[in-house]
């Protein structure tokens, strides 16, 4: 039955029953985590190896000495691992520390502080701002607004961020400087950027501010869950449209080896690199080679990164699997929500009836399972409709995941025939 | 004899004679670098159980799984290491990413952009300036000029930074809102603060701005090359003065284990490690903690701190001795230069006589021998005096060095006769 058919005393006795189960469950004391994009234990011992992979052989081909200092863009062979995953040219990659986020972070202040390629610093415009496709990342958001850059919501559908919307705020306001994409499984939705959604975007450069830069946060680029799904490139669409400076790209192996300790992947044209390599010569004098020289050895002699990938997607889809047979089982044909299928990433994206989202994360957080809070996926934590939910299925085991499910779907219900009650008796 | 005291043809003589000498010199065709203070293979050698120290065993003390995601303060063995170091408190820590020049970058930014501890940030002052103790470490002004904070040059005594001038710039201007310091065989100078340098430098929190932040370098803090400097306590002397938030300490194990893949230190006062973790967490996840499971573990299983950098200095110091060797043979008692004789540390200072610094590094590199770029310690590349030059050996193979030196030698006493000769037909 949809909910809105229902009736108040139907609703009232559901609520009733509703209420009994989760008394019940609260009982058990849960202490439950789906909160954060972390891969499991089994994930990470995929690969141990690399902790003495080096047997003592600390140099590089061409006889770089791993161990000293020096070499502000990467080991070559680092570098090659990063083109490999972003599908571009060597020469159009630096090869960094254990985080993307960081490389992002640092490109947004080289706009920031000093300007792209020679263009305006973002800082000495009245009212920088980026656009965000929502729901997306928070630590994205997070680093626009602790350079108090401005964010404007650009709704997400099956093709990617709503370009009509792109293109007119583009059109209207010369101090947009940036777009946040994650054009792959994207998170949280699992969308992949559609052919004329990366044509679009690539086009973006000859309308925009020439500072203007399109942040495509490729996390997910090799992260299929079985099925794989073909992300057109922005490289190939840039250069087309002469816009191949509006570009630039972030990957790293933190979802691929180990989460916390891996390499991290910026590509862009020479000029964008330039003013990234200025920022980073007054900041480090160079990454960390001897982990990246692991991780070179380790997807040649150990395994490739097809294989290894394959081996993720064994281990994560049973997990999706559990995610989406309890949002079938639980929820289809109530409207009580919609969701995704991902094809790959770290997420399910789940929107609750609006209004709705709040409540289902504190009755789920009372009832022990904790969930990334309600408009997380939102500049500034604000979700206009309260109404996104993003769900991690990869860290906890398969039957942590389960039960957790099993008290998000009653959640959702609880909350979501609450609600309901409530606006039929102030109607009334 | 003092070079004042040669005739003009006694000193056209002496040109002639070491003109003779370069040019045989040249037709070798060396290939020498004595420029940056890298620690030789030998040194990293002993270093090299880091890799594969953890034979599969992934976990801290705690339970913390070092491969996943997060702490963004650094694991707590990692922090007990730079406390030791340090000799602070393991809670006024962070345990950072392979370099402490980031550590550095980023604290400046945070100043620079959010004010520590709730005060004005810098760039909303008319003119921030950094007070730069000079010769000096180069990339700290780098730091400075990328941010476009004004320099002052401070001279350096056997004591430390000229403290009188000090005092006096921070009494005069409100808007003096940091000081480099490397206090412990300072780069380049090889001096050690006293006493009374360290007091007065602690008190300095009281007169200052209350957004000025000493940046306490101490990355020689265990680098003694057998004979052991003490420096006093910046903490305790500013928690006396009760301006104990004055104060950010760093250091890192970049001369320990690999210069390229250690593990960098920033220490503080409470309320300045939270303006730190602010800027951070929109940055970073969190560092490599697996790379400081390994140090942890090196500096547990393997050897203990004190015994590691007794083997460095076993190496270390043959090469400080050939420098000096080189210095007191070749140029004492002829007013051609004066130089430190530090106890630690990685560079031996040189003054040449005013005016010369540059043509002997140009003679030195026709020669081919690579030297650190004359002006290179101080603010915007700038010696007044063109005096200083910075002598690394710790790179170089000791043949190498002893070769490196002897045209060093050599180039000095050309330039030096060069210039008085010049002088003197001027005069004439």
């Amino acid at each position: 039955m949809q909910i809105e058919s229902a009736s108040i005393s139907q609703l009232a006795e559901w609520e009733k029953e509703l209420s009994t189960h989760y008394e019940r469950i609260r009982q058990h004391e849960l202490n439950l985590d789906i909160t954060r994009g972390k891969p499991s234990a089994e994930q990470l011992n995929l690969s141990d190896k690399l902790d003495g992979i080096l047997s003592g052989d600390y140099r590089a081909a061409g006889g770089t000495d791993t161990r000293n200092y020096g070499g502000l863009i990467g080991l070559t062979c680092a570098r090659e691992l990063g083109a490999d995953m972003l599908q571009v040219p060597t020469e159009e990659v630096i090869a960094g520390g254990n985080s993307s986020l960081t490389l992002m972070y640092h490109a947004v202040l080289t706009g920031y502080l000093f300007g792209f390629a020679g263009n305006t610093p973002w800082r000495e415009l009245k009212a920088p701002k980026f656009l965000c496709p929502v729901p997306g990342y928070d630590r994205h958001f997070t680093i626009c607004e602790q350079l108090g850059i401005g964010m404007i919501n650009i709704p997400v559908n099956a093709q990617g961020p709503d370009m009509d919307l792109v293109e007119k705020h583009i059109r209207e306001d010369n101090e947009i400087i940036g777009i946040w994409c994650v054009p792959k499984y994207s998170n949280p939705t699992g969308v992949t950027y559609s052919e004329e959604t990366v044509e679009r975007l690539a086009q973006l450069g000859q309308i925009a501010n020439p500072g203007f830069r399109i942040f495509w946060d490729n996390a997910y680029a090799v992260h299929d869950l079985g099925h794989y799904v073909s992300l057109p490139s922005i490289r190939a669409a840039t250069l087309e449209n002469d816009t191949a400076d509006s570009v630039l790209q972030f990957a790293s192996t933190s979802k691929v080896t180990h989460a916390g300790s891996g390499v991290a992947f910026v590509s862009a044209t020479g000029d964008n690199l330039k003013s990234l390599q200025q920022q980073m010569q007054a900041m480090t004098i160079g990454p960390d080679k001897v982990n990246q020289l692991r991780h070179s050895r380790f997807f040649t002699e150990c395994t490739s990164l097809k294989d290894h990938m394959r081996k993720h997607a064994d281990i994560l889809r049973p997990k999706f699997d559990c995610v989406l047979e309890h949002l079938h089982n639980g929820l289809a044909g109530m409207n009580l929500g919609q969701w995704e299928k991902p094809q790959g990433g770290y997420f399910v994206s789940f929107n609750t009836r609006p209004g709705c989202a709040k409540a289902v994360v504190n009755l789920a957080t009372e009832a022990g399972v904790k969930l990334t809070p309600a408009g997380a996926t939102f500049p500034y934590g604000k979700d206009p409709e309260d109404s996104n939910i993003r769900i991690a299925p990869s860290f906890p085991p398969l039957e942590e995941l389960d039960t957790a499910m099993a008290v998000f779907v009653l959640c959702v219900k609880l909350a979501s025939v609450r609600q309901r009650l409530k606006h039929l008796h102030q109607k009334g």
